[in-house]
């Protein structure tokens, strides 16, 4: 009988579900989206949960055995509590995610006391990562997104490491000097060092197609996002202990060698021959990694 | 029938064997060491081995269960190899450290199989603090030692965080600006920069007593090394979701307010509420507490 999880993704400007096999394929039926945004309420987040859970569980196929619902969600989270308290949407902190998803499929599937697990958009990806990914039989990986944040989640032994509360993974809060990895290496924050320097574009796309046409202060925007995250991940991997890190989000895309700059800076940082071995490679999974790390949650030991 | 594991902690200076029961206790019998050094070869460190293992074994009580041997040693370890790598004993790198121990246990005991486990004493001492210290209970910890150097372990969920090849833990490697926490905050860095600003004591221990009586160069570096492992340690607690950290070492003692001034610079560093609240604290074992964690290495799940 072919198992199927309910995988739910839930960030700054959508929430996203979607039905996953025991192999972590995702099923085009079924798969829907509501937006979110920084103006979302406790209300309209809850119709969107209901609306997307029952979409997607309208088209559990027949003769399927539905494992339960994993939720992956914008951090920080409240594990114990089962609870969101996400940066970008402010209203909705305090948010009973894990509860809301919960009632959603009692209502849809009828069941009595479903398997719904929560962790960290990070972390969903980061077990997509080892379980079918770029990270697949590493003893210790590392995944993160860079994007308009830079987000992540570690994996150790096949397990997602979620620490107190559910949140480790936010490799954008360390430090290079002064400011975090995010406050200098996201899409926006080397957007706006370029146009300080003088550069007249607006995006990344631009900041993407200024350096292949030979932009200087483009490419030393990419150059410098690159060597942060690079300069973290030397320190994460000294910590760690890490074999692989897959990098994946859309400003990992502005230059064909973006992640091969992040790996010569760790190289360049780490300090002892084990984390300079740590292998830095693209994703596997593109932006599906989340969705199916959600599913993961409740596949992979159910 | 009395569970008893022989333990074995291997550092810079010296190697010490000990026997633990079930309940964390070093045994007063059997307790014994022999020098290290910088200077040691590969057949002086196979001797010193041999000797503390058996003097150690000779010891087990009548009617006791053995239950395996568990080694903490100076790090960097390849836990595949059961080797060791030790930064401060060069000519030892490399050195079957694993082997050594078993083939000590079989010519004292007999076995023909005894388990054997190695970690590398930074992740010893965090899985004792874990087991039977400050860390007792707590979801997610991270234990360190500030003295010569500055190294430490995480556990999680119990299980003492190895990575990919058992080096996770080097704290003292993870970066704060230009250099290395152990280059700023170790007792003997913190001693030289005082030295720079024209302090005249030679040691950690004068430094404790110039700053107790009231030299403000030396409270200043004090305050420098604090400062700076608590920067690290609020990296540490973004990417790891840390509930509690605990702080041993000689250097740590430097004044009675070191671990407050780490907690302090942790809470300003850490961007996020839920890396805020990580509680930072002394050890509540002191320096057994790597031996005690070796032990644990075999008697927690023996």
């Amino acid at each position: 009988m072919t198992r199927i999880a309910l995988a739910i993704d839930l960030g700054g400007t959508k929430i996203d579900a979607a039905l996953i096999d025991a192999d972590g394929r995702v099923l085009a039926e079924g798969r829907n989206r509501r937006p979110t945004g920084p103006e979302i309420t406790p209300d309209g987040l809850h119709r969107a949960v209901t609306e997307v859970v029952s979409h997607a569980l309208a088209h559990l196929p027949d003769g399927a055995r539905f494992v339960g619902a994993g939720i992956g969600s914008a951090g920080p989270i409240d594990l114990q509590a089962g609870a969101i308290h996400p940066v970008n949407m402010p209203s909705v902190r305090g948010f009973a995610l894990l509860e809301a998803v919960r009632d959603a499929v009692i209502a849809s599937t009828g069941e009595f006391d479903p398997v719904v697990r929560l962790r960290h958009d990070g972390g969903c990806l980061a077990l997509a990562e080892s379980w079918l990914g770029a990270a697949a039989g590493a003893r210790a990986s590392l995944s993160l997104v860079v994007s308009t944040g830079v987000g992540g989640g570690v994996v150790l032994g096949g397990i997602p490491v979620g620490g107190a509360s559910g949140n480790a993974g936010h490799l954008g809060q360390m430090h290079v000097g002064e400011l975090t990895v995010e406050e200098i290496a996201a899409g926006p924050a080397s957007v706006r060092w370029a146009q300080l320097q003088g550069w007249q574009g607006e995006t990344g796309e631009d900041l993407a197609t200024a350096a292949a046409a030979g932009d200087r202060v483009a490419r030393a925007a990419i150059e410098r996002s690159a060597k942060t995250v690079g300069q973290a991940l030397a320190d994460a991997s000294s910590l760690l202990d890490l074999e692989v890190i897959a990098i994946s989000g859309g400003f990992s895309n502005v230059a064909d060698d973006y992640v091969d700059l992040v790996g010569a800076a760790l190289r360049e940082w780490a300090g002892l021959p084990y984390a300079q071995r740590t292998r830095v490679v693209r994703s596997a999974l593109g932006g599906d990694g989340p969705i199916i790390g959600a599913g993961a949650l409740v596949l992979r030991d159910a």
